[in-house]
């Protein structure tokens, strides 16, 4: 990462001197490389904003496989922004395309320069289309307060794809008033090193938070997840077990292979897409999402997920029961429907999972081969060309980059469906653990999350009251009926309103989670403890304490949500 | 139910004599006779218990709504029992039968006569078959030790029918070798007041312990449950809402009636058994089973069950798929299928519930109208002649006595579908409820109870374990997966063994009880409370406390069972 941003600065800069340097550390080897640059101050349209150029320092450091980067970066001086401002409130101009268009007066940017500048103190930059803007000014006076800054530092797109509020003449043209630079649209990673298999990784957006680079596993700010009951595809958060294969749509077939009839076939992408093109709307789970709660009690080994590794998306594609019923399967109790995806280890093994046969063929269990999201072809990191979305049922069986599916008497064999997603006793740890003693993970228990306000976060009443939100989902298809927070370790009960909440699916069929607010009554000062539990239409409710589900893969983590929060 | 024994006492014994006065106690009138009785003292065949006659006062008391019989009983002189008991031990004789024969040299007795020699103070007498037998003086030897006074005052038929080890000619030669007497076959209930709504309730099995006599509510000892995977007809909790009908199968009819196609039709019991026979096996739990805890917390207007309000059972009967396809229904995801009960209300309002009619044409739903239990037709208290089984469903939905179904874009209109059989926030009460707000319980949270020991039992340890054993079920199909135990506060859990589980009936068709058995190290004098909670194949599990469940009907209360021993 670091040796991109230097190389990206190196094209646009002419001016910037570069050091290079080898570190070996451990196993790891890269190339480090300081810069300084020199740039004019900029200038920007808002009057009380027209600050002069700021000086920075940058430096690279290597601290174990993390990467700290810091860039000298002093701003162009250049005039033309505020000319610039002044040319696209013309009525004549379109001020829609304003920011996808390169202003060649103006710098260009790397993301990553941009992710410095995400505070008060060394300024707050976002970009939107091509365009960089300082609007550290405006931050003060943005309507939504402090949610901008969850967009400081990166891209406001996918924030503005939610609050469409944003997508007017007025906002577009003040928007562009702060304008300072271009983004740099390629990334150096786009000049893959064949050797390196995380060399193709897509790119993503900086919003989300990533608790591994490689593979890349990352959740979004969980604030962001509450307000769009569609979770925008830049946002949904991102669970890859191994590099990402890159896939030429051209060459891209799906094996299919029944052991149960002896048939087997090949589809190529366009002949899955004669099946008939369905849509459900469902929520994707990691296992272990919220595991950063459970470790709270005792280690765990695994990733130290917060309670933003779901999102909800309609998926369409066809469904695998048609597909299936091509090749001559008919269900059973006992057989699998196991799934390869493209992405190999260094062994060339990939990954794996399976779900009962019964769900597969089961019209009502809605299991389908995705090659869309939201609208949109699936992007790299959610699958692309084809994945499979198995409502109800945790990630991990929804493989991605689907290769091979087969019909078989037997479970996969992979070690994420035998050795992993898994849960145990809190007692069993990994001196007794017998894996098999358990079942794979299938249908994912009810829970709930309060997403905002955060933990530790100071938060303002509106007339004595604040607010708060969250999300709440049962796996299985079982529709969440009740989500109840109490401030009172549980002495009394506040029921939350379910304010997006998709009816009518059918018995069994709710696969979408649900968004709840509360308003809850408080006083200045006040110290509190909130929690959130839901209940499902089974009546299956949340256990109290992670101290009482703790499990050594950290997994199906559904107890109480708990913030403590102070009222300013 | 006096005036039952007493006219049986006055058939059976012409020496008795009888006053009697009538009592008015509010709504309450009935004749109330004190009699007294002089038999001779009995003799048995066991040398160490040729005991003498005993004395028993008897009084008639009404209080309230309950009525408490003592009648003076002592018991009649006959030597004829030791040569009796000396015949019947001759390989000659087929001792199998023994039971089932009328001994003309013994006195007859009825059921409430036996119910009376329930502890060592009084005798203990119990049934089998015909026969009446004195068991006092074998009680202290018995090698399932205390197990048999949950017999005492009653018929060990069922008991027998779980300890299938007693039926061997040494059992049985032993046990004739006890008789004392004749159990009285028919029973004056069968002399029918018909101007008494309640003058029609079947005779039921003592043992099964009555939270209201009228309609009758009851279920068997907790530890009588789980040494049987099929629990014993007599043994099933039986949950009425209004007296019991009587069905002459010639004129029994069932009417179906399709709202969304307008089409009707009237099956004649013969009628229904055209279709093809099929058995589920399924337990069957009140939505109101375990709510004596959960009363613990705050009262509830309601039953206050203990954890036997359950019961597994074969179910046989057809399919309500075929049945209703017969009928041209198709299913969709938003209707219903209402069922009305053969049992009234004085306005003559029908008992009432219903299921989504896709639960019901589904083939994997495996919803059945029955007509057999066990192998045996529906008894009354069970159904007779048909009822509908809805497996994973609340036992209020499994309606009996089954008169008419209806099809229809309608939910049951009845009090039990609308205004009843729902669960609340704890916060909210009588004043604040909204029946509306909440939806029908259908299918049951996952839930587990120790049955064995009992709260407050001293238990004996064997080289330093105590056994505990329990049931666990989860609703909706799920298979339970793990019982977790723990006796120090969940700072460790041992894992009970499922020992007597269906397995292999496929995803979410696992209508069963699981029972289980864990052994738990204590030491001598230790006090413990032993929790137990059970874990389903979502990973669905129970919360900590009634306390954060409580809600004003009581129903689904699935929190950790939890009981307090101390070890001798």
């Amino acid at each position: 990462m670091l040796s991109r941003s230097v190389l990206h600065l190196a094209r646009f800069h002419p001016s910037k001197s570069v050091t290079s340097r080898v570190v070996h550390h451990n196993w790891l080897k890269v190339n480090i490389r300081s810069a300084s640059y020199d740039h004019g101050s900029s200038s920007r349209s808002q009057s009380d904003n027209a600050g002069d150029g700021h000086a920075f320092s940058t430096a690279a450091t290597v601290i174990g496989g993390s990467l700290l980067t810091y860039l000298i970066v002093k701003k162009l001086k250049d005039d033309s922004a505020k000319v610039y401002a002044k040319q696209v409130v013309s009525p004549t101009k379109d001020i829609h395309q304003a920011h996808n268009e390169l202003r060649k007066d103006l710098p260009v940017y790397a993301m990553e320069d941009i992710q410095k500048h995400n505070s008060p103190a060394s300024g707050i930059w976002v970009t939107y289309g091509i365009g960089v803007y300082d609007i550290s000014s405006f931050v003060p006076k943005h309507p939504g307060s402090d949610k901008v800054m969850l967009a400081a530092g990166s891209a406001i797109d996918p924030f503005w794809h939610i609050y469409q509020q944003h997508n007017t003449k007025e906002v577009l043209t003040l928007l562009e008033s702060f304008r300072i630079g271009n983004l740099k649209e390629d990334d150096v990673i786009s000049t893959k090193d064949q050797d390196n298999p995380w060399a193709g990784e897509p790119k993503r957006h900086p919003i989300l938070r990533a608790a591994t680079e490689r593979p890349f596993n990352a959740e979004p700010p969980p604030s962001m997840l509450v307000d769009s009951f569609l979770t925008p595809n830049e946002l949904f958060y991102v669970r890859n077990h191994l590099p990402v294969p890159e896939v030429d749509i051209k060459e891209y077939e799906l094996d299919v292979e029944v052991e149960l009839n002896g048939k087997s076939k090949s589809f190529k992408y366009e002949d899955l897409k004669k099946f008939p093109k369905v849509t459900v709307t469902a929520a994707i789970m990691c296992g272990g999402n919220r595991r950063g709660e459970m470790m709270e009690v005792k280690p765990i080994k695994g990733l130290p997920w917060g309670p933003a590794a779901v999102g909800n998306a309609q998926w369409s594609g066809v469904r695998l029961v048609d597909v299936l019923k091509a090749m001559g399967v008919e269900s059973d109790e006992v057989s699998h429907v196991q799934f390869e995806g493209l992405d190999t280890d260094p062994t060339h093994t990939p990954y794996g999972a399976s779900i009962p046969l019964s769900k597969a063929m089961d019209p009502r269990g809605d299991v389908i081969l995705a090659y869309e999201m939201n609208g949109q072809p699936l992007n790299r990191d959610h699958g692309y060309p084809v994945r499979v979305i198995v409502p109800g049922v945790v990630g991990s069986r929804n493989v991605k980059w689907l290769g091979r599916i087969i019909v078989s008497k037997q479970e996969s064999g992979s070690h994420w469906q035998q050795n992993d997603y898994k849960s145990f006793s809190p007692s069993t740890d990994w001196d007794t653990v017998d894996f098999k003693s358990a079942p794979a993970i299938q249908n994912m228990p009810v829970t709930s999350a309060i997403c905002s306000p955060a933990s530790g976060e100071k938060i303002k009443a509106e007339n004595g009251f604040v607010t708060v939100k969250g999300y709440a989902w049962s796996g299985g298809g079982q529709e969440v009926i009740r989500v109840d927070l109490s401030v009172d370790g549980g002495n009394s009960w506040i029921v939350a309103d379910l304010d997006q909440v998709e009816k009518n699916t059918g018995r069994g069929r709710h696969w979408s989670w649900s968004l709840w607010t509360a308003k809850i009554p408080v006083k200045p000062g006040q110290k509190l403890e909130i929690w959130s539990r839901a209940v499902d239409d089974n009546y299956n409710g949340q256990p109290e304490t992670f101290k009482n589900i703790w499990n050594l893969r950290g997994v199906v983590g559904n107890a109480y949500s708990r913030v403590k929060v102070e009222v300013k």
